[in-house]
């Protein structure tokens, strides 16, 4: 059974604080956007298909306190909250996909008066989650196939159930291996600086009876050399319409690694990710995080004072390192050309 | 001037804790082997050359209250000392080199009385930190030549004067290149799971006016392929005959980032580190560390209780992916064949 990563009932919001895993399990119950985008900002909720579903739920917690019946006036505050929400994090497309699919059902019918429009956001953003419930399933049910009957694999960052509304988009694909009866051994990268992989990842796959090893990231090349690896799986923030895939700092060092040591490298991640605005790689913002994150974010402090840091969120892994990109609507492999799923 | 890691005066040992660093400077006074050993298993004085001498001085505070005049006994208590430190670290071979020398020095001189041996013994561990300083400064003077006028060094874990009796070994090619007036500026790999460079590299670096910029080991792919990096520079724990070389853990995985993005990759160590019975670095023991390094080296748990971990402190870079190996004999290029060095 997943994980209640995030959920809406009794009109709130319903986040796991992930920050606190695995010491404490903690709902957080929202009911204002300021705490979305905080906890969206903070980590709190993270992992690109879920921040897009929390975006979902801050347009309508952003929006239902309006009185009056000044059309322009909502859609003005419509357009800010959606600004606010796009601001938090750069580089996750996910979540400006999803702020945009809502306040497109709202100007879709511009003439509905302020309840009907709220109403109308808040059963988007309810679609939106109950989706993603679907593809988590999808992209686990095409994306097992690709794996060994036995065999281990490398994961980065949190690419589970604590990502999405359900499954997950990588870790999807080891739990739908694991019920059909294959034995997959997963080894998890701590993923510095915040450590999704050792607070996050290892905690779901425990909690599912996976055989899981935590790992530094930077003993990744050595288990490959020793053949204890057999395929990497990560999930994605965006990915450009050429296939580059922009995903948590360290990805690309494991692309390379991998390739060199001739091990499958896949991507998992719902359509939704790409981009189409995105041509390629080179032009994915990078979003640079505060040195705190660095230098002290487990209690204490662990750098000289004053210490310069550089610590960008992402980086991005061209798609001639990745085998495949999984995705609910199939597995796309080697030449990517996204484009040809926006034509309208 | 070079932070004083490793002194002897007043009958003391006196290091620097550097479990303790960068957040408190302490110097360790110490007067009983006991000690000397917890110190190098706790890493409270850590890399190859420093652990060196430090034994070196362990195997005179282990014999020096030695009473009578039974020499099999001296020999027999010798030879326990000698395995004891021998075994606090498996594949540091500096350790074991410096613990050969001292008690080859004793050997030679067996037919002396007890107080004249235990003085041997000191002298020989003071020549062995006297020769670590005047390495230092020959590795940094041969290898400051390979570096570019102006660029940028990425390094990994700490291979500076906290790891030697001086300069180290790897930095001291960067100090040896800023006193010849280089504009160098180095990107530290944090080095996970102890945090060296996050915490010794940084802080002496900084100390010396070196300009340093922290990062994650994951990231180190990333800032190579944003062409911040000209070049690459280690300390090694031991090194084959074939000129495979053991390092911090990370290390292997920098190796094909380099190669990759055409990077010059050099490891600089003294001539102590090459053994030369080991013919290459498929026989070189690699020494597993404690998982609660990695889980709880922040101040707080980070993984969830029970979680499985490997992590091994070393790996093995293979000579072909190495550019050049800076000792102070020379530098050695591509096609290394230390055993000659050994022939007597």
């Amino acid at each position: 059974m997943p994980v209640k990563t995030i959920q809406w009932s009794e009109d709130k919001l319903k986040l796991i604080d992930q920050t606190l895993l695995p010491l404490e399990y903690r709902v957080l119950e929202i009911i204002e956007l300021q705490d979305v985008t905080e906890a969206i900002k903070s980590l709190r909720i993270r992992g690109a298909p879920a921040i897009g579903i929390a975006a979902a739920f801050g347009i309508y917690l952003g929006v239902k306190d309006f009185s009056g019946e000044d059309s322009d006036a909502f859609f003005e505050l419509l357009e800010e909250v959606s600004d606010q929400l796009i601001k938090t994090r750069p580089t996750a497309v996910n979540l400006r996909w999803a702020v945009e699919r809502v306040k497109k059902v709202a100007y879709g019918e511009s003439e509905a008066d302020m309840s009907e429009l709220k109403k109308l956001i808040l059963n988007e953003a309810l679609k939106i989650l109950e989706e993603d419930r679907k593809i988590c399933r999808k992209i686990g049910e095409i994306g097992s196939a690709l794996l060994p009957d036995e065999g281990t694999g490398l994961t980065h960052c949190n690419a589970g159930g604590l990502a999405t509304a359900d499954y997950g988009t990588a870790l999807a694909v080891i739990y739908s291996a694991v019920e059909k009866g294959k034995k997959i051994r997963v080894f998890a990268d701590e993923t510095r600086p915040l450590l999704q992989g050792a607070r996050l990842t290892t905690w779901e796959l425990m909690r599912a009876g996976i055989d899981v090893t935590l790992i530094c990231d930077n003993t990744a090349g050595y288990v490959m050399k020793k053949g204890l690896i057999d395929f990497v799986i990560v999930g994605a923030d965006r990915i450009a319409v050429n296939g580059d895939v922009a995903n948590k700092i360290g990805t690309y060092s494991l692309a390379i690694l991998a390739e060199r040591h001739g091990i499958p490298f896949y991507v998992a991640a719902p359509i939704s990710t790409i981009d189409p605005r995105i041509k390629d790689g080179d032009s994915i913002i990078i979003e640079e995080r505060a040195p705190e994150e660095v230098i002290e974010s487990f209690g204490k402090r662990v750098a000289p004072e004053g210490v310069k840091v550089f610590s960008p969120a992402f980086d991005v892994t061209p798609s001639q390192l990745i085998t495949a990109i999984i995705t609910e609507a199939g597995i796309f492999r080697k030449i990517y050309n996204f484009q040809e799923l926006f034509i309208d």
